[in-house]
């Protein structure tokens, strides 16, 4: 283990994360300029930050700075690791330092802790969207702005790494994370890591400088709309208003924000493939036909049972609309749209529809969006290869002797691939009953019921952000005890890492010399 | 697909369920004369159900009389899944038509329709001991016999079946039901059916007197040893108290029960290799040792909490105990050894116990006893390849060249066993969820919510019998609808055959020509 080499990566993180701090302090500045309240204090907590970021990265960078030897495969799964641990600390100290800062006549907020400003800022790098924030109306503008920009940071963080990174680690890389049963990377993507990484860039911002506008012309100011694009792309989920999406009550906005998510859950290799004019291999891609499949089958339901239902939809703000034909569809698709691609922006209280309209909800958001897109969950691909390993197994019971390769488009599954897959499954749910077990025995709010617990773990570790009960659309998580927080924390990062990459960290054999 | 040969087959089962039934007739006639109220209806209703019995019995075996083919793995399939559903067509009978029988004035008790009855004879086959009876002891006794012989009747049939006839269909049974994996049958067992099934038979019949014996001996009635040994030794759980094992609060009938539950849950391989002196092979077991580890470190671990918990430990019969290390280690060890082994006899409300003694409970519930046993559940050895398969994925994360085999004491786990074993986790996962969604959305009862509806369809899967929420130790299954119960009930026989066998006969090509 070269753990000098994985310092200085770190090292360079930390002096890129604090020139994204002063953009932010550029930001504050302004607006204190402009007379706004509580600015002073958020300009002080970015310099500060920034100050903190600099020194102790160019002194990793600076002590690690004789060691160039190859970056094998711990050394990388350890760097990844510690990015978001240590990017989520770094991004943490502004909440804090605020909070530290700013006068005591300030409302209780909710970033009273370092503990909760942890939690916030790993939510938004791992683009979850939890938020321990109870009245975010309240908050300074910059602050807001510094909580999207940890979604942006992270979504395109992650399409990076799955997309141009991994790839190019070789086999293993391919397999763990499956980009190769896809048969999706394009040869000519793998050996160029830096050209891949600029044009996933240049793509992530183009789409981001698209929404801005497109969000804009729907009618939302320059500062919502850069905020809730970069929480829309990075399918985080993070919004300005307390009532999230639902406070436009807009239809262009709502449409705007739909596809933009869609956008968000696809493969970004397909991306790279549509500017090669690839068309017809994107068409016939097998997840994004699985994936488009699932979303606009189940809101097809969805509506259907709003529909049947016949009470009004109730959004998260209070506003009722009669469940008609246009109005069930669109609320159908926002909310299903939003948690399956692990976004997590509410609109209307899901909580309040039809048992199966849920259960497809909660079953979308655990399937998830594409392998390589910055949205989370189990992965739809995999949930198609464990599927149809099922469906073999089951063939197996009366055909003992029939061995049928597994395909994913004309591509054949090998065992190992399907084992990964089938695990990762296993591993998933072994974490939830954990989680959910453990959120039961430290929590000591009694709003912390079965409900609750079971769907806190579940959506922290699959990165959507709101659940049922009580962190349902209508709820955040700032009720919570910092033991609870501690507990959702980790998970965040295990489902955004794919669990096996954090679970090696501690394993005996990882550590030991071989 | 050669469908007579599978009706032959079941014309004999009916011709022997039909003299088990006729035995009943002979009990109920001897209670008729002690001078036992409503026994005449059932006495009435035992010879019609044995008559129905004989009847298409006899007629199925001569119409199919001419087929003498090899019965291949799809007969097998087929064979084995019909069994299962005409047994408890069969054994529903007697409930059914004594409910018909009996005087309008007998107190409401819970067999008012045939699918409740249904009900209650496919929870008796399956070994899983869910009852929709309100007042157990107010029904006759021969009817309460007769629940419990379907017990002692499943129990037989399912170690014959996994013990005896699939391993002697070559290797596909061994993987499916991964008896080879385990190393636990000798070579000497399989190609003689006949001889293994009689020795089973005759194990069987030696453990259900020794335990008829030791529970008069703890101060049982002969009618209540009897019914509670074949309740105990198939890990059914059907009582014939109200109040479950609470109704005796007596330590060593306690005991007793403890140690052939435990005994129920061992592979039944292994009591053949002890017949033949191999005393070590047998303590080095790899699944045994687990099954013993997890049983007793979890009971140790919730005797702890209950301790520190410091509350009196309630039966569900009301009485109160206080929290002393014999009465903590008691009813850990009860509950527990119950659950586990899938037996689902009560005794204290462990709804009442700590989040961490009660998640043990679910968890080693889901965990289930050893393969080839009366019990249910996933099975330890699954549990024990699932786990070692994810470690070994973890592994591969940052060591992917290196190919280690994973083992079960000294053999080796191929690949596609590995696989069958964690699609297997995953399918009944899987089956979990749809199970719960179809009771929230069928049951019409309130009492019917998340928690119950998650439990229920845990616990009828693993054929565990009581759960959590109204379907609790101190509950039943009586206030359902006919609705969830047609839901159950597919459940129960699923995890009974280990859900691929039945899987199989839904699948087109299962039914096809080739």
């Amino acid at each position: 283990m070269n753990i000098r080499l994985v310092l200085r990566q770190i090292g360079k993180l930390l002096v890129v994360l604090a020139g994204g701090v002063l953009v932010l302090a550029a930001f504050s500045t302004y607006e204190m300029w402009q007379g706004e309240a509580f600015e002073r204090e958020a300009l002080e907590a970015f310099l500060i930050t920034a100050a903190v970021a600099v020194a102790s990265g160019s002194i990793l960078w600076y002590l690690c700075r004789q060691h160039h030897a190859h970056m094998g495969r711990r050394e990388a799964t350890l760097l990844v690791v510690l990015s978001w641990f240590v990017g989520g600390l770094v991004c943490a100290l502004p909440f804090w330092l605020w909070d530290r800062l700013v006068p005591a006549s300030f409302p209780e907020h909710g970033y009273r802790t370092f503990i909760r400003c942890l939690f916030e800022s790993i939510s938004g790098l791992t683009t979850c969207g939890a938020t321990v924030l109870t009245d975010i109306e309240s908050m300074p503008r910059s602050i807001l702005l510094w909580r999207a920009t940890t979604h942006w940071i992270g979504g395109l963080g992650i399409v990076v790494l799955f997309v141009a990174v991994l790839p190019s680690l070789g086999a293993a890389g391919k397999r763990i994370f499956l980009t190769e049963s896809t048969g999706l990377t394009p040869e000519g993507l793998r050996p160029h890591v830096r050209e891949t990484a600029r044009i996933l860039w240049l793509l992530y911002l183009g789409l981001t400088l698209a929404q801005t506008i497109l969000l804009m012309i729907a009618g939302m100011s320059l500062f919502d709309a850069v905020c809730h694009t970069f929480a829309t792309l990075a399918t985080g989920g993070f919004s300005t208003r307390n009532a999230s999406i639902a406070a436009y009550n807009s239809w262009s906005i709502d449409m705007v924000v739909i596809v933009f998510m869609l956008l968000g859950g696809v493969n970004f290799a397909l991306y790279y493939r549509l500017l090669q004019g690839q068309f017809r291999a994107v068409l016939r891609d097998t997840e994004l036909r699985w994936y488009l499949g699932l979303l606009l089958g189940g809101a097809a339901v969805i509506a259907i049972s709003l529909m049947i239902a016949g009470r009004p939809i109730t959004t998260i703000d209070g506003v009722e609309t009669p469940p008609t034909v246009p109005e069930a569809a669109r609320h159908a698709m926002f909310t299903l749209t939003s948690m399956q691609t692990t976004t997590g922006f509410c609109n209307a209280d899901y909580e309040q529809w039809p048992v199966l309209a849920r259960a497809i909800i909660l079953f979308l958001s655990f399937v998830g969006s594409c392998g390589g897109s910055t949205g989370s969950g189990v992965k739809v691909i995999r949930i198609v290869i464990a599927f149809k390993t099922v469906l073999n197994e089951v063939e197996r019971e009366f055909r003992p002797s029939v061995v049928r390769p597994l395909k994913i488009g004309n591509a054949v599954v090998e065992v190992p691939v399907r084992l990964t897959a089938i695990a990762m499954v296993v591993s998933g749910v072994a974490l939830l009953a954990l989680g959910a077990l453990a959120l039961l025995m430290i929590e000591p709010d009694p709003r912390m019921d079965f409900t609750t617990a079971a769907s806190a773990a579940l959506v922290n570790l699959l990165n959507v952000g709101p659940g049922l009960g009580a962190v349902g659309p209508a709820f955040n998580y700032g009720w919570m005890s910092d033991g609870s927080l501690s507990v959702l924390i980790p998970l965040m990062i295990l489902g955004r890492l794919e669990i096996f990459a954090v679970l090696a960290l501690f394993t005996r054999r990882y550590w030991g010399n071989h």
